[in-house]
């Protein structure tokens, strides 16, 4: 019997890998080509579809490809279309999936980012074998994946799962969204940053930070100084932890998960924003809720998780 | 054929309500006995299933008797008991679906109160047709039952669906849990009670509320209030309708429903309810979701909704 393989792919605003990949999340591929490179879809995608049907020639028929999972900025799982992605060239409404499907003759199915991480999380990751969980990336911005008895939670139109644009301060930071207070204003490798300039400027401690260019601040720097004790950074990682713990506890009355997954480049900070975050959880759960959810790192190899995670709806919605 | 009919029971603290209802939501008999009556459950279950039987004989097997459906506070409809419900005079855990079996041979759900308020919109109501919408129930304290793709959210322990204790504000004002800030202190009608009491605190200005005892005062009082004009009434509807509006858009983030039903005593005040807390909802809504989420008032008749709640269950998880 040929072995059974998806293609996952990952749209990101510069880059675009792909890979194949087996129901395990072994990889027997993975390569990228620039996203930005062409103006247009349609060349971008005779481009990418070009290399995976060569891939396809070059593996001389000795696996099966089931189908292809695309994870994408604004992808709609249930249109298959990509829907004013802000960080994309393409603009509009883009019907990525019909796109595709007509070069490759393979069926194809289309989420967002995040989602793709929770698909990732659930077949080959921290959460398999559960059926309520949530992911949340930290990233850039908050993204987030919630799976409610095995299932995305997709809402009426497609978008559900937008925790990143809940609110913590009605009032609080202008958020790129539009609107003000928003939890990706202080819960994210941007918020942290905004969190320790605000540090910098208003308090009078000395830190190993004040010696960066405050423009060229990251959120890494503000992770290396805390590990070496710097105590504003380690305040600052206090101060985002209890921003995310307060919405996850919201996050936790709402759909009672067996774990919160917290993925992405802030949480690769571990202990320094893993232990605040819990702690302010388990503060504002209620008594029902405490100490039974678990607070878990990604369970996906970090260099391959976009890819993992595209590829792991084939399994899901096409192979099932 | 028989008339098929579910037996719908609804158990407060004080009375318990029981109905004969068929799929349509058409009552063929609805009666009551008292709670508190007696101490223990099970001289209350015998009460209870000796009038149901009773009910049965007279009618005289003129109709199919699908299942018993029965909402309760703390009911958890994964393990069928009720879970140390603070306003019942049974405590610690009460197995009641499976002593209500073994009285009355017939299969038997139990939800809580404000998820049998969401089977009853979705069989019967507002949300008949609907696969993702929210039911919010705004009485003494606020619950909600939100449903996703046509399925109630139980969560891993059964008990998702606690809005009434996301939080307003982290050092906000106590709740009868042990947390602060939580938002049924300020949606319910005993918040607006609360925020109408500080008001008259805290203002100089004239209000018919200011001739009614403090400890007296309650959320009718204040809808009367409002519908005469009072300011004040007017400001603390306002107010309340903000603190539900911002915590309804969080929910729209989470699981981006088709319509929210706002259900209960406090829902009854109409537009002085709906109006603000559908202004500040479309406020802090991300742009995606904008003048897309109905708010509704609820599709039962308020004198039959408990015991169509509970009887709905039936026609979903037992019939099928």
């Amino acid at each position: 019997m040929k072995k059974e393989i998806a293609i996952g792919i990952d749209i990101g605003g510069t880059n675009t890998e792909y890979g194949f990949v087996d129901n395990k999340g072994k990889f027997y591929f993975k390569k990228n080509i620039r996203t930005d490179e062409t103006d247009d879809v349609e060349s971008y995608l005779d481009i990418l579809c070009a290399k995976l049907k060569q891939t396809i020639i070059d593996i001389n028929g000795g696996y099966e490809i089931k189908g292809i999972g695309v994870g994408a900025p604004n992808g709609n799982f249930f249109t298959g279309k990509i829907e004013f992605a802000p960080n994309l060239k393409w603009k509009g409404v883009i019907p990525l999936v019909k796109l595709i499907e007509e070069r490759m003759q393979i069926p194809t199915v289309l989420t967002n980012d995040a989602n793709a991480a929770a698909y990732g999380e659930m077949i080959y990751g921290a959460a398999k074998g559960m059926k309520d969980f949530i992911v949340i990336t930290l990233g850039t911005g908050l993204g987030s994946g919630i799976v409610v008895n095995g299932q995305m939670v997709y809402g009426h139109d497609g978008f559900a799962g937008e925790l990143g644009h809940t609110v913590v301060y009605p009032d609080g930071r202008q958020c790129g969204c539009g609107k003000k207070g928003c939890l990706e204003t202080y819960a994210s490798a941007t918020g942290i940053v905004r969190t320790m300039l605000e540090m910098l400027d208003n308090r009078q401690e000395e830190s190993v930070l004040r010696n960066i260019e405050k423009t060229k601040l990251t959120s890494k720097d503000i992770f290396l100084a805390a590990k070496e004790g710097d105590k504003l950074a380690l305040e600052a990682f206090d101060i985002t932890g209890r921003y995310l713990g307060i919405k996850l506890a919201d996050a936790v009355a709402f759909s009672s998960p067996e774990a919160i997954i917290l993925f992405g480049g802030l949480a690769r900070a571990g202990e320094y924003i893993f232990n605040p975050a819990k702690k302010y959880m388990e503060e504002f759960l209620l008594p029902i809720f405490k100490n039974k959810v678990a607070l878990l790192p990604s369970g996906l190899d970090k260099d391959n998780a976009a890819v993992l995670g595209a590829a792991a709806m084939v399994w899901k919605h096409i192979v099932k």
